[in-house]
Protein backbone atom coordinates (compact mmCIF):
# COMPACT_ATOMS: atom_id res chain seq x y z
CA UNK A 1 0.00 0.00 0.00
CA UNK A 2 1.47 3.52 -1.22
CA UNK A 3 0.23 6.62 1.12
CA UNK A 4 -2.32 8.90 -0.47
CA UNK A 5 -0.75 12.27 -2.58
CA UNK A 6 -1.77 15.27 -2.32
CA UNK A 7 -0.93 18.31 -4.51
CA UNK A 8 -0.78 21.91 -5.29
CA UNK A 9 0.41 24.75 -7.10
CA UNK A 10 2.06 27.68 -5.46
CA UNK A 11 3.63 30.85 -7.33
CA UNK A 12 6.22 32.60 -4.54
CA UNK A 13 5.15 36.66 -4.28
CA UNK A 14 7.79 39.04 -3.17
CA UNK A 15 7.38 39.41 0.02
CA UNK A 16 8.39 35.50 0.76
CA UNK A 17 11.58 35.84 -0.71
CA UNK A 18 14.53 37.93 0.80
CA UNK A 19 17.38 40.10 -0.89
CA UNK A 20 18.46 37.45 -2.50
CA UNK A 21 15.60 37.06 -5.27
CA UNK A 22 15.10 33.17 -3.23
CA UNK A 23 12.00 31.72 -0.80
CA UNK A 24 13.43 32.28 2.91
CA UNK A 25 14.11 28.82 4.43
CA UNK A 26 11.30 30.14 6.79
CA UNK A 27 8.22 30.46 3.84
CA UNK A 28 9.70 26.62 2.60
CA UNK A 29 7.98 25.55 5.71
CA UNK A 30 5.07 27.80 5.48
CA UNK A 31 3.78 26.58 2.32
CA UNK A 32 5.06 22.90 3.21
CA UNK A 33 2.53 22.98 6.11
CA UNK A 34 0.08 24.67 4.20
CA UNK A 35 -0.18 21.70 1.64
CA UNK A 36 -0.06 19.47 4.27
CA UNK A 37 -3.00 21.09 5.94
CA UNK A 38 -4.85 21.19 2.41
CA UNK A 39 -4.55 17.50 2.35
CA UNK A 40 -5.96 17.52 6.25
CA UNK A 41 -8.38 19.28 4.86
CA UNK A 42 -9.57 17.26 2.03
CA UNK A 43 -9.75 14.44 4.57
CA UNK A 44 -12.00 16.31 6.98
CA UNK A 45 -9.16 16.26 9.98
CA UNK A 46 -7.98 19.41 9.77
CA UNK A 47 -6.56 21.37 12.58
CA UNK A 48 -9.94 22.88 13.57
CA UNK A 49 -11.88 18.96 13.10
CA UNK A 50 -9.06 17.26 15.19
CA UNK A 51 -9.15 19.76 18.03
CA UNK A 52 -13.04 20.20 18.13
CA UNK A 53 -13.19 16.03 17.59
CA UNK A 54 -10.15 14.71 19.34
CA UNK A 55 -8.78 17.76 21.36
CA UNK A 56 -5.70 17.01 19.68
CA UNK A 57 -3.14 18.50 16.98
CA UNK A 58 -0.05 17.56 14.97
CA UNK A 59 3.23 18.75 16.19
CA UNK A 60 6.13 18.49 13.73
CA UNK A 61 9.56 17.37 15.43
CA UNK A 62 12.35 17.49 12.63
CA UNK A 63 12.84 18.36 9.38
CA UNK A 64 14.98 17.24 7.01
CA UNK A 65 15.59 19.28 3.82
CA UNK A 66 17.22 18.80 0.75
CA UNK A 67 17.71 21.82 -1.59
CA UNK A 68 18.74 21.03 -5.03
CA UNK A 69 17.29 24.94 -6.12
CA UNK A 70 15.53 26.75 -3.39
CA UNK A 71 12.38 28.23 -5.13
CA UNK A 72 12.81 32.09 -6.88
CA UNK A 73 10.43 34.93 -6.14
CA UNK A 74 7.42 34.73 -8.82
CA UNK A 75 8.56 31.19 -9.60
CA UNK A 76 5.41 28.60 -10.01
CA UNK A 77 6.16 25.25 -7.64
CA UNK A 78 4.51 22.25 -7.67
CA UNK A 79 4.09 20.89 -4.05
CA UNK A 80 3.41 17.67 -3.26
CA UNK A 81 3.09 15.30 -0.01
CA UNK A 82 2.15 12.30 1.55
CA UNK A 83 1.84 10.82 4.74
CA UNK A 84 4.07 8.29 4.08
CA UNK A 85 4.22 6.09 7.48
CA UNK A 86 3.65 6.11 11.31
CA UNK A 87 4.04 3.69 14.27
CA UNK A 88 2.81 4.07 17.88
CA UNK A 89 3.85 7.65 18.42
CA UNK A 90 5.46 9.09 15.26
CA UNK A 91 3.93 9.85 11.80
CA UNK A 92 6.76 10.24 8.71
CA UNK A 93 5.86 12.85 6.43
CA UNK A 94 7.28 13.11 3.18
CA UNK A 95 7.13 16.66 0.78
CA UNK A 96 8.37 17.09 -2.67
CA UNK A 97 8.97 20.61 -4.71
CA UNK A 98 9.00 20.42 -8.21
CA UNK A 99 9.51 23.50 -10.86
CA UNK A 100 7.01 23.83 -13.61
CA UNK A 101 9.20 21.55 -15.60
CA UNK A 102 9.10 18.50 -12.97
CA UNK A 103 12.56 18.78 -11.86
CA UNK A 104 12.89 18.31 -7.92
CA UNK A 105 14.09 21.26 -6.42
CA UNK A 106 13.77 20.37 -3.16
CA UNK A 107 12.60 17.24 -0.84
CA UNK A 108 11.68 17.37 2.66
CA UNK A 109 11.57 14.75 5.17
CA UNK A 110 9.39 15.12 8.82
CA UNK A 111 8.60 13.88 11.56
CA UNK A 112 5.51 14.58 13.45
CA UNK A 113 3.68 13.54 16.68
CA UNK A 114 0.28 14.26 18.08
CA UNK A 115 -0.03 16.35 21.01
CA UNK A 116 -3.01 16.20 23.24
CA UNK A 117 -4.46 20.07 23.59
CA UNK A 118 -5.01 19.99 26.87
CA UNK A 119 -1.75 18.28 28.53
CA UNK A 120 0.58 19.28 25.69
CA UNK A 121 1.66 15.75 26.26
CA UNK A 122 2.08 13.05 23.27
CA UNK A 123 -0.98 11.01 22.22
CA UNK A 124 -0.25 8.18 20.59
CA UNK A 125 -1.80 7.78 16.90
CA UNK A 126 -5.40 6.49 16.43
CA UNK A 127 -5.63 4.40 13.59
CA UNK A 128 -9.19 6.56 12.98
CA UNK A 129 -6.91 9.40 12.47
CA UNK A 130 -4.49 7.91 10.40
CA UNK A 131 -6.58 5.93 8.07
CA UNK A 132 -7.61 8.52 5.64
CA UNK A 133 -3.85 9.15 4.90
CA UNK A 134 -3.63 5.22 3.48
CA UNK A 135 0.14 5.28 5.69
CA UNK A 136 2.07 2.34 6.08
CA UNK A 137 1.85 0.88 9.66
CA UNK A 138 5.40 -0.33 10.31
CA UNK A 139 7.59 -0.44 13.59
CA UNK A 140 11.00 1.36 12.48
CA UNK A 141 10.29 5.08 10.89
CA UNK A 142 12.99 6.29 9.12
CA UNK A 143 15.79 8.35 11.19
CA UNK A 144 16.25 11.92 9.86
CA UNK A 145 19.73 12.98 10.68
CA UNK A 146 20.23 14.57 13.72
CA UNK A 147 21.55 17.95 14.39
CA UNK A 148 24.97 18.80 15.53
CA UNK A 149 24.98 20.02 19.41
CA UNK A 150 26.30 23.53 19.28
CA UNK A 151 29.56 23.58 21.74
CA UNK A 152 31.21 26.55 23.14
CA UNK A 153 32.15 27.84 19.82
CA UNK A 154 29.83 30.16 18.80
CA UNK A 155 30.65 32.82 16.28
CA UNK A 156 27.42 35.01 16.81
CA UNK A 157 24.28 35.52 18.63
CA UNK A 158 21.48 37.47 19.02
CA UNK A 159 18.33 37.74 20.91
CA UNK A 160 14.47 37.84 19.92
CA UNK A 161 11.58 38.79 21.46
CA UNK A 162 8.50 36.50 20.46
CA UNK A 163 5.96 38.52 18.58
CA UNK A 164 2.36 38.63 18.45
CA UNK A 165 2.63 37.70 14.72
CA UNK A 166 4.61 35.03 15.69
CA UNK A 167 1.52 33.18 17.31
CA UNK A 168 -0.78 31.53 15.69
CA UNK A 169 -4.41 30.49 16.03
CA UNK A 170 -3.60 28.30 18.71
CA UNK A 171 -1.50 30.62 20.90
CA UNK A 172 2.15 28.92 19.57
CA UNK A 173 5.10 30.19 17.73
CA UNK A 174 4.87 28.76 14.43
CA UNK A 175 7.82 26.55 14.13
CA UNK A 176 9.20 28.56 10.56
CA UNK A 177 9.64 31.86 12.82
CA UNK A 178 12.68 28.96 14.55
CA UNK A 179 14.50 29.31 10.96
CA UNK A 180 14.20 33.11 10.66
CA UNK A 181 16.01 33.60 14.28
CA UNK A 182 18.34 31.27 12.89
CA UNK A 183 19.35 32.54 9.24
CA UNK A 184 18.94 35.83 10.92
CA UNK A 185 22.10 35.85 13.27
CA UNK A 186 24.70 35.19 10.02
CA UNK A 187 25.88 38.60 8.67
CA UNK A 188 24.21 39.95 5.58
CA UNK A 189 26.75 39.15 3.73
CA UNK A 190 26.78 35.64 4.01
CA UNK A 191 23.59 35.49 3.20
CA UNK A 192 23.86 37.42 0.18
CA UNK A 193 27.04 35.15 -0.80
CA UNK A 194 25.82 32.05 0.45
CA UNK A 195 22.72 29.55 -0.60
CA UNK A 196 21.37 26.48 1.82
CA UNK A 197 21.73 23.22 0.36
CA UNK A 198 20.89 20.56 3.39
CA UNK A 199 18.66 21.99 6.69
CA UNK A 200 18.17 19.52 9.48
CA UNK A 201 16.30 21.08 12.02
CA UNK A 202 15.07 19.32 15.35
CA UNK A 203 12.54 21.17 17.98
CA UNK A 204 12.93 20.37 21.24
CA UNK A 205 10.77 22.90 23.49
CA UNK A 206 7.86 25.06 22.71
CA UNK A 207 8.05 28.80 23.32
CA UNK A 208 5.41 31.15 24.26
CA UNK A 209 4.46 35.17 23.56
CA UNK A 210 6.68 37.55 24.90
CA UNK A 211 9.70 35.29 25.71
CA UNK A 212 12.92 36.03 24.64
CA UNK A 213 14.98 33.54 22.59
CA UNK A 214 18.79 33.49 21.90
CA UNK A 215 19.88 31.83 18.73
CA UNK A 216 23.17 31.28 18.40
CA UNK A 217 25.47 29.87 15.75
CA UNK A 218 29.13 28.44 14.81
CA UNK A 219 30.03 28.49 11.15
CA UNK A 220 32.78 25.61 9.69
CA UNK A 221 33.71 25.89 6.70
CA UNK A 222 34.26 22.44 5.44
CA UNK A 223 36.82 20.06 2.93
CA UNK A 224 34.63 20.61 -0.04
CA UNK A 225 34.10 24.39 0.21
CA UNK A 226 30.81 24.78 1.54
CA UNK A 227 30.12 25.93 4.74
CA UNK A 228 28.34 24.16 8.04
CA UNK A 229 26.42 26.69 10.41
CA UNK A 230 25.58 25.27 13.62
CA UNK A 231 22.38 26.45 15.34
CA UNK A 232 20.59 26.79 18.87
CA UNK A 233 17.62 28.53 19.86
CA UNK A 234 17.84 28.50 23.24
CA UNK A 235 15.03 30.12 26.05
CA UNK A 236 16.24 30.73 29.55
CA UNK A 237 18.23 27.67 30.19
CA UNK A 238 15.53 25.56 28.17
CA UNK A 239 17.26 24.72 23.80
CA UNK A 240 13.82 25.25 21.72
CA UNK A 241 16.06 24.05 18.36
CA UNK A 242 18.77 22.75 17.17
CA UNK A 243 19.66 22.80 13.79
CA UNK A 244 22.80 22.16 10.94
CA UNK A 245 22.78 24.04 7.97
CA UNK A 246 25.27 23.15 4.92
CA UNK A 247 25.35 26.13 2.45
CA UNK A 248 26.74 26.46 -0.72
CA UNK A 249 28.56 29.25 -2.57
CA UNK A 250 26.42 31.72 -4.91
CA UNK A 251 28.70 31.15 -8.52
CA UNK B 1 -10.47 59.35 -19.01
CA UNK B 2 -10.70 56.34 -15.93
CA UNK B 3 -7.48 54.77 -14.89
CA UNK B 4 -6.71 51.17 -16.10
CA UNK B 5 -8.39 48.45 -13.40
CA UNK B 6 -6.36 45.42 -12.71
CA UNK B 7 -7.48 42.51 -10.28
CA UNK B 8 -6.65 39.24 -9.17
CA UNK B 9 -7.69 36.81 -6.32
CA UNK B 10 -5.92 35.74 -3.49
CA UNK B 11 -6.44 33.06 -0.96
CA UNK B 12 -5.22 33.99 2.71
CA UNK B 13 -2.92 31.17 3.91
CA UNK B 14 -2.54 30.63 7.43
CA UNK B 15 0.73 32.04 7.72
CA UNK B 16 -0.75 35.56 6.55
CA UNK B 17 -2.94 35.56 9.51
CA UNK B 18 -2.49 35.75 13.67
CA UNK B 19 -4.04 34.75 16.53
CA UNK B 20 -7.59 36.03 15.67
CA UNK B 21 -7.56 34.60 12.39
CA UNK B 22 -7.54 37.61 10.45
CA UNK B 23 -4.79 38.54 7.76
CA UNK B 24 -2.30 40.60 9.50
CA UNK B 25 -2.11 44.49 8.58
CA UNK B 26 1.42 43.73 7.43
CA UNK B 27 0.38 41.35 5.26
CA UNK B 28 -2.81 43.32 3.62
CA UNK B 29 -0.20 45.67 2.55
CA UNK B 30 1.80 43.52 1.54
CA UNK B 31 -0.56 41.76 -0.84
CA UNK B 32 -1.99 45.04 -2.42
CA UNK B 33 1.96 45.44 -3.56
CA UNK B 34 1.74 42.62 -4.88
CA UNK B 35 -1.45 43.43 -7.23
CA UNK B 36 -0.09 46.72 -8.08
CA UNK B 37 3.25 45.06 -8.94
CA UNK B 38 1.45 42.67 -11.20
CA UNK B 39 -0.74 45.39 -12.93
CA UNK B 40 3.23 47.38 -13.56
CA UNK B 41 4.15 43.87 -15.12
CA UNK B 42 1.30 43.36 -17.18
CA UNK B 43 2.47 47.18 -18.50
CA UNK B 44 6.12 46.44 -18.86
CA UNK B 45 6.88 48.93 -16.01
CA UNK B 46 7.62 46.22 -13.17
CA UNK B 47 10.23 47.47 -10.47
CA UNK B 48 13.32 45.76 -13.05
CA UNK B 49 11.85 47.30 -16.29
CA UNK B 50 11.81 50.93 -14.32
CA UNK B 51 15.20 50.44 -12.90
CA UNK B 52 17.01 49.01 -15.96
CA UNK B 53 15.67 51.32 -18.33
CA UNK B 54 15.05 54.80 -16.13
CA UNK B 55 17.10 54.24 -12.98
CA UNK B 56 13.88 54.59 -10.65
CA UNK B 57 11.21 53.18 -8.58
CA UNK B 58 8.08 53.66 -6.91
CA UNK B 59 7.89 54.00 -3.23
CA UNK B 60 4.94 54.81 -1.14
CA UNK B 61 4.41 57.77 1.04
CA UNK B 62 1.55 56.92 2.36
CA UNK B 63 -1.99 54.84 3.21
CA UNK B 64 -5.15 55.53 4.15
CA UNK B 65 -7.19 52.20 5.09
CA UNK B 66 -10.37 51.81 5.38
CA UNK B 67 -11.60 48.35 6.83
CA UNK B 68 -15.82 47.12 6.95
CA UNK B 69 -14.06 43.72 7.63
CA UNK B 70 -10.40 42.50 7.78
CA UNK B 71 -9.85 39.32 5.37
CA UNK B 72 -9.71 36.17 7.61
CA UNK B 73 -7.30 33.27 7.18
CA UNK B 74 -8.42 30.45 4.28
CA UNK B 75 -10.68 33.57 2.49
CA UNK B 76 -10.74 34.24 -1.18
CA UNK B 77 -10.34 37.69 -1.76
CA UNK B 78 -10.60 39.56 -5.30
CA UNK B 79 -8.28 42.72 -5.08
CA UNK B 80 -9.20 45.84 -7.93
CA UNK B 81 -6.56 48.47 -8.32
CA UNK B 82 -5.75 51.53 -10.72
CA UNK B 83 -3.06 54.07 -10.70
CA UNK B 84 -6.44 57.11 -10.38
CA UNK B 85 -4.38 60.25 -10.73
CA UNK B 86 -0.85 62.13 -10.95
CA UNK B 87 0.75 65.73 -10.73
CA UNK B 88 4.15 66.37 -11.39
CA UNK B 89 5.55 64.59 -8.39
CA UNK B 90 2.96 62.64 -6.65
CA UNK B 91 0.70 59.33 -8.20
CA UNK B 92 -2.73 58.58 -6.17
CA UNK B 93 -3.14 54.66 -6.34
CA UNK B 94 -5.96 52.77 -5.42
CA UNK B 95 -7.11 49.32 -3.96
CA UNK B 96 -10.58 47.63 -3.18
CA UNK B 97 -10.64 44.21 -1.73
CA UNK B 98 -13.93 42.60 -2.19
CA UNK B 99 -15.12 39.04 -0.80
CA UNK B 100 -16.74 37.00 -3.23
CA UNK B 101 -19.89 38.09 -3.38
CA UNK B 102 -18.82 41.54 -3.89
CA UNK B 103 -18.88 42.89 -0.64
CA UNK B 104 -16.23 46.25 -0.05
CA UNK B 105 -14.07 44.40 2.82
CA UNK B 106 -11.27 47.49 2.10
CA UNK B 107 -10.45 50.41 0.30
CA UNK B 108 -6.94 52.09 0.45
CA UNK B 109 -5.93 55.26 -0.81
CA UNK B 110 -2.20 55.49 -1.58
CA UNK B 111 0.44 58.38 -2.54
CA UNK B 112 3.86 57.24 -4.21
CA UNK B 113 6.27 59.13 -5.73
CA UNK B 114 9.58 58.27 -7.93
CA UNK B 115 12.64 58.06 -6.24
CA UNK B 116 15.65 58.11 -8.45
CA UNK B 117 17.73 54.83 -7.34
CA UNK B 118 21.24 56.58 -7.47
CA UNK B 119 20.11 59.85 -5.28
CA UNK B 120 17.49 58.31 -3.47
CA UNK B 121 15.88 61.89 -4.42
CA UNK B 122 12.26 62.16 -5.31
CA UNK B 123 12.21 62.50 -9.34
CA UNK B 124 9.38 64.09 -11.42
CA UNK B 125 7.03 61.78 -12.97
CA UNK B 126 7.44 61.30 -16.65
CA UNK B 127 4.59 60.96 -19.09
CA UNK B 128 6.14 57.87 -20.67
CA UNK B 129 5.96 55.54 -17.26
CA UNK B 130 2.69 57.00 -16.27
CA UNK B 131 0.78 56.92 -19.62
CA UNK B 132 0.06 53.17 -19.60
CA UNK B 133 -1.66 53.54 -16.72
CA UNK B 134 -4.19 56.02 -18.30
CA UNK B 135 -4.18 58.05 -14.85
CA UNK B 136 -5.26 61.17 -15.10
CA UNK B 137 -3.23 64.05 -14.67
CA UNK B 138 -4.76 66.96 -12.36
CA UNK B 139 -2.61 69.94 -10.23
CA UNK B 140 -4.12 68.77 -7.24
CA UNK B 141 -4.30 65.04 -5.58
CA UNK B 142 -6.07 64.22 -2.99
CA UNK B 143 -4.84 64.34 0.34
CA UNK B 144 -4.94 61.41 2.71
CA UNK B 145 -5.56 62.05 6.77
CA UNK B 146 -2.57 63.13 8.44
CA UNK B 147 -1.85 60.83 10.89
CA UNK B 148 -1.21 62.00 14.64
CA UNK B 149 1.59 63.16 16.28
CA UNK B 150 2.60 61.23 19.41
CA UNK B 151 3.07 63.72 21.89
CA UNK B 152 4.78 63.20 25.45
CA UNK B 153 2.30 60.59 26.34
CA UNK B 154 3.38 57.34 25.47
CA UNK B 155 1.88 54.12 27.17
CA UNK B 156 4.03 51.55 25.53
CA UNK B 157 7.54 51.37 23.25
CA UNK B 158 9.60 48.69 22.21
CA UNK B 159 12.40 48.63 20.10
CA UNK B 160 13.19 46.15 16.88
CA UNK B 161 15.94 45.76 15.00
CA UNK B 162 16.03 45.50 11.14
CA UNK B 163 16.62 41.39 10.26
CA UNK B 164 17.82 40.02 7.04
CA UNK B 165 14.01 39.49 6.15
CA UNK B 166 13.10 42.50 6.57
CA UNK B 167 15.10 43.50 3.82
CA UNK B 168 13.83 43.51 -0.12
CA UNK B 169 15.40 42.99 -3.04
CA UNK B 170 16.47 46.45 -3.25
CA UNK B 171 18.38 46.30 0.22
CA UNK B 172 15.35 48.40 1.66
CA UNK B 173 13.03 47.70 4.33
CA UNK B 174 10.06 46.63 3.16
CA UNK B 175 7.30 48.71 4.44
CA UNK B 176 4.70 46.62 5.65
CA UNK B 177 7.17 45.51 8.87
CA UNK B 178 6.71 49.43 9.80
CA UNK B 179 2.56 47.91 11.09
CA UNK B 180 3.95 44.75 12.49
CA UNK B 181 6.74 46.92 14.55
CA UNK B 182 3.39 49.25 15.34
CA UNK B 183 1.32 46.29 16.41
CA UNK B 184 3.72 44.43 18.12
CA UNK B 185 3.84 47.08 20.90
CA UNK B 186 0.30 47.19 21.61
CA UNK B 187 -0.68 44.34 24.42
CA UNK B 188 -1.45 41.28 23.21
CA UNK B 189 -5.04 41.23 24.86
CA UNK B 190 -5.78 44.11 22.88
CA UNK B 191 -4.95 42.10 19.55
CA UNK B 192 -7.09 39.87 20.65
CA UNK B 193 -9.91 41.96 21.39
CA UNK B 194 -9.80 43.92 18.86
CA UNK B 195 -9.82 44.72 15.37
CA UNK B 196 -8.64 47.72 12.86
CA UNK B 197 -11.22 50.25 11.06
CA UNK B 198 -8.66 52.73 9.87
CA UNK B 199 -5.25 52.59 9.31
CA UNK B 200 -3.56 55.90 8.48
CA UNK B 201 0.27 55.46 7.82
CA UNK B 202 2.57 57.34 6.62
CA UNK B 203 6.28 57.05 5.82
CA UNK B 204 8.84 60.05 6.68
CA UNK B 205 12.52 58.30 6.25
CA UNK B 206 14.17 55.12 5.68
CA UNK B 207 15.67 52.58 7.85
CA UNK B 208 18.37 50.00 7.13
CA UNK B 209 19.71 46.43 7.87
CA UNK B 210 21.26 46.34 11.39
CA UNK B 211 19.14 49.46 12.86
CA UNK B 212 17.78 49.19 15.89
CA UNK B 213 14.17 51.28 15.54
CA UNK B 214 11.86 52.30 18.64
CA UNK B 215 8.13 51.69 18.55
CA UNK B 216 6.24 53.61 20.71
CA UNK B 217 2.31 54.11 21.10
CA UNK B 218 -0.23 55.84 23.04
CA UNK B 219 -3.55 54.48 23.26
CA UNK B 220 -6.97 56.72 23.55
CA UNK B 221 -10.56 55.43 23.96
CA UNK B 222 -13.07 57.28 21.79
CA UNK B 223 -16.60 58.71 22.71
CA UNK B 224 -17.66 55.43 20.68
CA UNK B 225 -15.99 53.22 22.79
CA UNK B 226 -13.29 52.40 19.66
CA UNK B 227 -9.90 53.11 20.43
CA UNK B 228 -7.72 55.02 19.05
CA UNK B 229 -3.81 54.43 18.66
CA UNK B 230 -1.17 56.50 17.89
CA UNK B 231 2.28 55.04 16.57
CA UNK B 232 5.47 56.37 15.93
CA UNK B 233 8.25 54.42 14.79
CA UNK B 234 12.09 55.50 15.35
CA UNK B 235 15.41 55.42 13.97
CA UNK B 236 18.31 57.23 16.29
CA UNK B 237 16.73 61.22 16.12
CA UNK B 238 14.73 60.38 12.77
CA UNK B 239 11.43 59.71 12.68
CA UNK B 240 10.66 56.92 10.22
CA UNK B 241 6.69 56.80 10.35
CA UNK B 242 3.45 57.89 11.96
CA UNK B 243 0.50 56.41 12.08
CA UNK B 244 -3.42 56.54 13.37
CA UNK B 245 -5.54 53.36 13.79
CA UNK B 246 -8.53 52.95 14.74
CA UNK B 247 -9.97 49.92 16.51
CA UNK B 248 -13.02 48.72 17.83
CA UNK B 249 -13.91 45.93 20.15
CA UNK B 250 -14.73 42.04 18.42
CA UNK B 251 -18.43 41.47 19.75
Amino acid sequence: MTAKKFSETHTIPYYEGNITNHMTLAMLLNVVILVSEHQNDTLKLDHKQLIDNYGIGWVVTSYSIKINELPKIDQTIKLTTRGTSYNKYFAYREFWIEDESGQELVKIDSIWVLIDEATRKVSPIDAEIIAPYESENIKRLPRLPRPEKLGEDVDASKKYQVRTNDIDFNGHVNNAHYLDWMVDVLPIDFITSHLPVQVDIRFESEVTYGNWVESSVNNVTMADGNVKTIHRITSGDEVSAIATIIWRKIK
